[in-house]
Protein backbone atom coordinates (compact mmCIF):
# COMPACT_ATOMS: atom_id res chain seq x y z
CA UNK A 1 0.00 0.00 0.00
CA UNK A 2 3.06 2.08 0.33
CA UNK A 3 2.46 3.88 -3.27
CA UNK A 4 -1.53 4.46 -2.26
CA UNK A 5 -2.74 8.12 -3.50
CA UNK A 6 -3.06 10.06 -0.09
CA UNK A 7 -6.82 10.39 -0.84
CA UNK A 8 -7.49 6.74 -1.02
CA UNK A 9 -5.74 6.12 2.24
CA UNK A 10 -8.10 9.07 3.85
CA UNK A 11 -10.79 7.36 2.60
CA UNK A 12 -9.58 3.69 3.82
CA UNK A 13 -9.17 5.72 7.58
CA UNK A 14 -12.49 7.89 7.50
CA UNK A 15 -14.04 4.00 6.50
CA UNK A 16 -12.48 2.89 8.96
CA UNK A 17 -12.78 5.22 12.14
CA UNK A 18 -16.21 5.93 10.70
CA UNK A 19 -17.55 2.43 11.88
CA UNK A 20 -15.22 2.08 14.87
CA UNK A 21 -17.20 5.46 16.69
CA UNK A 22 -20.48 4.46 14.80
CA UNK A 23 -20.58 7.98 13.55
CA UNK A 24 -23.19 7.75 10.63
CA UNK A 25 -22.40 11.62 9.36
CA UNK A 26 -18.80 10.80 8.95
CA UNK A 27 -19.29 7.59 7.16
CA UNK A 28 -22.21 8.97 4.89
CA UNK A 29 -20.07 12.17 4.25
CA UNK A 30 -18.27 9.21 2.39
CA UNK A 31 -21.27 8.64 -0.35
CA UNK A 32 -22.23 10.44 -3.11
CA UNK A 33 -26.28 11.38 -3.18
CA UNK A 34 -26.51 8.55 -6.21
CA UNK A 35 -24.79 6.04 -4.54
CA UNK A 36 -25.41 2.49 -6.19
CA UNK A 37 -24.33 -0.41 -3.20
CA UNK A 38 -24.28 -3.60 -3.89
CA UNK A 39 -23.91 -4.98 -0.33
CA UNK A 40 -22.98 -8.43 0.61
CA UNK A 41 -26.31 -8.96 2.46
CA UNK A 42 -30.58 -9.36 1.87
CA UNK A 43 -30.81 -6.42 -1.16
CA UNK A 44 -29.60 -6.93 -4.25
CA UNK A 45 -29.35 -2.90 -4.64
CA UNK A 46 -29.05 0.49 -2.09
CA UNK A 47 -30.31 3.04 -4.68
CA UNK A 48 -29.31 6.46 -3.32
CA UNK A 49 -27.95 7.73 0.08
CA UNK A 50 -30.90 7.51 1.70
CA UNK A 51 -31.28 3.99 1.19
CA UNK A 52 -28.29 2.94 1.89
CA UNK A 53 -28.15 5.33 5.29
CA UNK A 54 -31.09 3.53 6.46
CA UNK A 55 -29.06 0.55 6.38
CA UNK A 56 -25.70 1.75 7.69
CA UNK A 57 -27.82 2.70 11.12
CA UNK A 58 -29.78 -0.78 11.00
CA UNK A 59 -26.03 -1.97 11.27
CA UNK A 60 -24.82 0.35 13.73
CA UNK A 61 -28.07 -0.20 16.04
CA UNK A 62 -27.54 -3.80 15.84
CA UNK A 63 -24.23 -3.87 17.28
CA UNK A 64 -25.09 -2.44 20.87
CA UNK A 65 -22.28 -2.73 22.65
CA UNK A 66 -19.71 -4.18 20.47
CA UNK A 67 -17.85 -2.32 17.88
CA UNK A 68 -16.53 -3.01 14.64
CA UNK A 69 -12.61 -2.80 13.44
CA UNK A 70 -12.05 -2.82 9.84
CA UNK A 71 -8.68 -3.43 8.53
CA UNK A 72 -7.88 -3.73 4.47
CA UNK A 73 -5.63 -5.54 2.60
CA UNK A 74 -4.50 -6.27 -0.83
CA UNK A 75 -5.52 -2.54 -1.74
CA UNK A 76 -5.31 -2.20 -5.54
CA UNK A 77 -6.02 1.67 -6.87
CA UNK A 78 -6.75 2.82 -10.38
CA UNK A 79 -6.77 6.35 -10.32
CA UNK A 80 -8.16 8.08 -13.06
CA UNK A 81 -8.76 11.93 -13.59
CA UNK A 82 -12.58 12.08 -12.51
CA UNK A 83 -13.49 8.67 -11.89
CA UNK A 84 -11.13 6.57 -9.77
CA UNK A 85 -11.89 2.61 -8.03
CA UNK A 86 -10.39 0.64 -5.43
CA UNK A 87 -10.72 -2.69 -4.03
CA UNK A 88 -9.94 -4.59 -1.35
CA UNK A 89 -10.34 -7.30 1.23
CA UNK A 90 -11.60 -5.70 4.28
CA UNK A 91 -12.04 -7.53 7.49
CA UNK A 92 -14.37 -6.94 10.14
CA UNK A 93 -13.59 -7.71 13.64
CA UNK A 94 -16.29 -7.08 16.17
CA UNK A 95 -15.31 -6.29 19.66
CA UNK A 96 -16.88 -6.68 22.93
CA UNK A 97 -17.13 -3.11 25.02
CA UNK A 98 -13.55 -4.22 26.76
CA UNK A 99 -12.14 -3.94 23.62
CA UNK A 100 -11.67 -8.07 23.02
CA UNK A 101 -12.05 -9.61 19.90
CA UNK A 102 -15.12 -11.86 19.86
CA UNK A 103 -15.28 -12.81 16.00
CA UNK A 104 -13.97 -11.69 12.55
CA UNK A 105 -14.81 -11.93 8.96
CA UNK A 106 -13.38 -11.11 5.51
CA UNK A 107 -15.07 -9.05 2.79
CA UNK A 108 -14.35 -8.24 -1.01
CA UNK A 109 -15.22 -4.61 -1.50
CA UNK A 110 -14.95 -2.83 -4.60
CA UNK A 111 -15.47 1.11 -4.44
CA UNK A 112 -16.19 3.26 -7.59
CA UNK A 113 -15.00 7.58 -7.00
CA UNK A 114 -16.65 10.16 -8.82
CA UNK A 115 -14.65 13.51 -8.53
CA UNK A 116 -17.39 16.60 -8.17
CA UNK A 117 -15.92 19.85 -6.86
CA UNK A 118 -12.44 18.80 -6.73
CA UNK A 119 -14.37 16.30 -3.90
CA UNK A 120 -13.90 12.29 -4.67
CA UNK A 121 -17.28 10.25 -3.25
CA UNK A 122 -18.46 6.67 -3.97
CA UNK A 123 -20.98 6.76 -6.46
CA UNK A 124 -20.84 2.62 -6.41
CA UNK A 125 -20.06 0.11 -3.72
CA UNK A 126 -20.00 -3.94 -4.06
CA UNK A 127 -19.30 -5.81 -1.13
CA UNK A 128 -19.40 -9.59 -1.28
CA UNK A 129 -17.74 -12.83 0.09
CA UNK A 130 -16.82 -16.14 -2.53
CA UNK A 131 -19.64 -18.63 -2.46
CA UNK A 132 -18.80 -22.56 -2.19
CA UNK A 133 -20.00 -24.54 -5.12
CA UNK A 134 -21.16 -27.61 -3.09
CA UNK A 135 -23.32 -25.22 -0.72
CA UNK A 136 -23.85 -22.06 -2.39
CA UNK A 137 -23.15 -20.14 1.17
CA UNK A 138 -20.49 -18.05 1.35
CA UNK A 139 -17.01 -18.08 2.92
CA UNK A 140 -16.64 -15.48 5.13
CA UNK A 141 -13.09 -16.35 6.14
CA UNK A 142 -9.65 -16.13 4.05
CA UNK A 143 -7.27 -18.27 4.47
CA UNK A 144 -4.47 -16.93 5.66
CA UNK A 145 -2.00 -17.82 2.91
CA UNK A 146 -3.84 -15.80 0.27
CA UNK B 1 -30.18 1.94 -21.00
CA UNK B 2 -31.17 4.46 -24.01
CA UNK B 3 -28.04 6.79 -23.21
CA UNK B 4 -25.46 4.48 -23.14
CA UNK B 5 -21.72 4.45 -24.34
CA UNK B 6 -21.96 3.06 -27.41
CA UNK B 7 -18.39 1.83 -26.54
CA UNK B 8 -20.46 0.38 -23.14
CA UNK B 9 -23.23 -1.50 -25.33
CA UNK B 10 -20.17 -2.99 -27.37
CA UNK B 11 -18.55 -4.41 -24.36
CA UNK B 12 -22.29 -6.15 -23.30
CA UNK B 13 -22.98 -7.22 -26.22
CA UNK B 14 -19.57 -8.57 -26.96
CA UNK B 15 -19.61 -10.27 -23.45
CA UNK B 16 -22.59 -11.79 -23.98
CA UNK B 17 -21.57 -13.36 -27.38
CA UNK B 18 -18.69 -15.12 -26.13
CA UNK B 19 -20.62 -16.93 -23.19
CA UNK B 20 -22.84 -17.57 -25.90
CA UNK B 21 -20.17 -19.07 -28.04
CA UNK B 22 -18.03 -20.48 -25.39
CA UNK B 23 -15.50 -18.14 -27.10
CA UNK B 24 -12.28 -17.86 -25.10
CA UNK B 25 -9.84 -15.86 -26.71
CA UNK B 26 -12.90 -13.03 -27.63
CA UNK B 27 -14.02 -13.33 -23.77
CA UNK B 28 -10.81 -12.49 -22.79
CA UNK B 29 -9.94 -9.99 -24.82
CA UNK B 30 -12.17 -7.47 -22.81
CA UNK B 31 -9.55 -7.80 -20.31
CA UNK B 32 -6.70 -6.16 -18.85
CA UNK B 33 -3.73 -8.41 -18.53
CA UNK B 34 -3.54 -7.19 -15.10
CA UNK B 35 -7.27 -7.38 -14.35
CA UNK B 36 -8.35 -8.66 -10.38
CA UNK B 37 -11.67 -10.37 -10.61
CA UNK B 38 -13.68 -11.12 -7.52
CA UNK B 39 -15.85 -13.81 -8.94
CA UNK B 40 -18.94 -14.65 -7.18
CA UNK B 41 -18.03 -18.32 -7.13
CA UNK B 42 -14.89 -20.30 -4.72
CA UNK B 43 -11.99 -17.62 -4.96
CA UNK B 44 -11.19 -14.33 -2.87
CA UNK B 45 -9.37 -13.01 -6.00
CA UNK B 46 -8.19 -14.51 -9.42
CA UNK B 47 -5.04 -12.31 -9.89
CA UNK B 48 -4.30 -11.71 -13.63
CA UNK B 49 -5.39 -12.48 -16.99
CA UNK B 50 -3.79 -15.94 -16.93
CA UNK B 51 -5.52 -17.18 -13.81
CA UNK B 52 -8.94 -15.46 -14.79
CA UNK B 53 -8.69 -17.48 -18.50
CA UNK B 54 -8.27 -21.04 -16.37
CA UNK B 55 -11.24 -20.33 -14.36
CA UNK B 56 -13.13 -19.20 -17.67
CA UNK B 57 -12.20 -21.90 -19.54
CA UNK B 58 -13.35 -24.32 -16.89
CA UNK B 59 -16.47 -22.90 -16.73
CA UNK B 60 -17.29 -23.39 -20.24
CA UNK B 61 -16.10 -26.81 -20.87
CA UNK B 62 -18.58 -27.57 -17.57
CA UNK B 63 -21.15 -26.45 -19.66
CA UNK B 64 -20.88 -29.22 -21.94
CA UNK B 65 -23.69 -29.72 -24.85
CA UNK B 66 -25.54 -26.28 -22.82
CA UNK B 67 -25.16 -22.92 -23.77
CA UNK B 68 -25.68 -19.63 -21.64
CA UNK B 69 -27.52 -16.84 -22.51
CA UNK B 70 -26.59 -13.59 -20.67
CA UNK B 71 -28.98 -10.33 -20.42
CA UNK B 72 -28.31 -7.26 -18.78
CA UNK B 73 -30.63 -5.55 -16.60
CA UNK B 74 -30.46 -2.04 -14.79
CA UNK B 75 -27.03 -0.73 -16.36
CA UNK B 76 -25.30 2.04 -14.82
CA UNK B 77 -22.10 3.72 -15.99
CA UNK B 78 -19.82 6.15 -14.83
CA UNK B 79 -18.16 7.47 -17.56
CA UNK B 80 -14.26 8.84 -16.94
CA UNK B 81 -11.57 10.55 -18.71
CA UNK B 82 -8.95 7.39 -18.39
CA UNK B 83 -11.28 5.16 -16.16
CA UNK B 84 -14.52 4.44 -16.19
CA UNK B 85 -17.14 2.10 -14.55
CA UNK B 86 -20.41 0.03 -15.16
CA UNK B 87 -22.11 -1.52 -13.13
CA UNK B 88 -25.58 -4.17 -13.78
CA UNK B 89 -27.54 -7.03 -12.67
CA UNK B 90 -27.06 -9.95 -14.53
CA UNK B 91 -29.13 -12.71 -15.66
CA UNK B 92 -27.23 -16.36 -16.88
CA UNK B 93 -29.55 -18.71 -18.16
CA UNK B 94 -28.71 -22.22 -19.21
CA UNK B 95 -30.06 -23.52 -22.60
CA UNK B 96 -30.12 -26.99 -23.81
CA UNK B 97 -28.92 -27.91 -26.50
CA UNK B 98 -32.07 -27.51 -28.28
CA UNK B 99 -32.20 -24.17 -27.23
CA UNK B 100 -34.56 -24.78 -24.57
CA UNK B 101 -34.14 -22.69 -20.98
CA UNK B 102 -33.32 -24.91 -18.07
CA UNK B 103 -32.58 -22.79 -14.94
CA UNK B 104 -31.75 -19.10 -14.61
CA UNK B 105 -29.38 -17.03 -12.05
CA UNK B 106 -29.27 -13.77 -11.33
CA UNK B 107 -25.69 -11.80 -9.48
CA UNK B 108 -24.27 -8.19 -9.40
CA UNK B 109 -21.95 -7.22 -11.94
CA UNK B 110 -19.95 -4.23 -11.63
CA UNK B 111 -16.46 -3.68 -14.16
CA UNK B 112 -13.95 -0.66 -13.65
CA UNK B 113 -12.71 -0.37 -17.38
CA UNK B 114 -9.12 1.60 -17.67
CA UNK B 115 -8.16 3.24 -21.59
CA UNK B 116 -4.62 2.70 -23.00
CA UNK B 117 -4.00 3.56 -26.73
CA UNK B 118 -8.02 3.94 -26.96
CA UNK B 119 -8.91 0.48 -25.87
CA UNK B 120 -11.04 0.11 -23.14
CA UNK B 121 -10.28 -2.85 -21.27
CA UNK B 122 -11.12 -4.84 -18.03
CA UNK B 123 -9.45 -3.90 -14.86
CA UNK B 124 -11.18 -5.22 -12.14
CA UNK B 125 -14.60 -7.21 -12.43
CA UNK B 126 -16.73 -7.97 -9.28
CA UNK B 127 -19.41 -10.60 -9.44
CA UNK B 128 -21.60 -11.90 -6.14
CA UNK B 129 -25.04 -12.34 -5.07
CA UNK B 130 -26.84 -10.79 -1.93
CA UNK B 131 -26.82 -13.17 1.24
CA UNK B 132 -29.62 -14.53 3.10
CA UNK B 133 -29.19 -12.83 7.10
CA UNK B 134 -30.09 -16.74 8.44
CA UNK B 135 -28.47 -19.18 6.44
CA UNK B 136 -25.72 -17.34 5.13
CA UNK B 137 -26.77 -18.70 1.48
CA UNK B 138 -26.69 -16.82 -2.05
CA UNK B 139 -29.97 -15.31 -3.04
CA UNK B 140 -29.61 -16.17 -6.67
CA UNK B 141 -33.03 -15.23 -8.14
CA UNK B 142 -33.81 -11.36 -7.88
CA UNK B 143 -37.31 -10.77 -7.27
CA UNK B 144 -39.32 -9.77 -10.41
CA UNK B 145 -40.37 -6.84 -8.91
CA UNK B 146 -36.86 -4.96 -8.40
Amino acid sequence: MSDLDKDIRRLLDTYASAVLKKDVRTFMHLYDPEVQVFDAWGIWCHHGAPAWQLAVEGWFTSLGSEQVKVTFEDVKHWPGKDVSSVCAIVCYAGLSATGEELRRMHNRITWVLRTSGHVARIVHEHTSAPLGFEDMKAILQRPASR
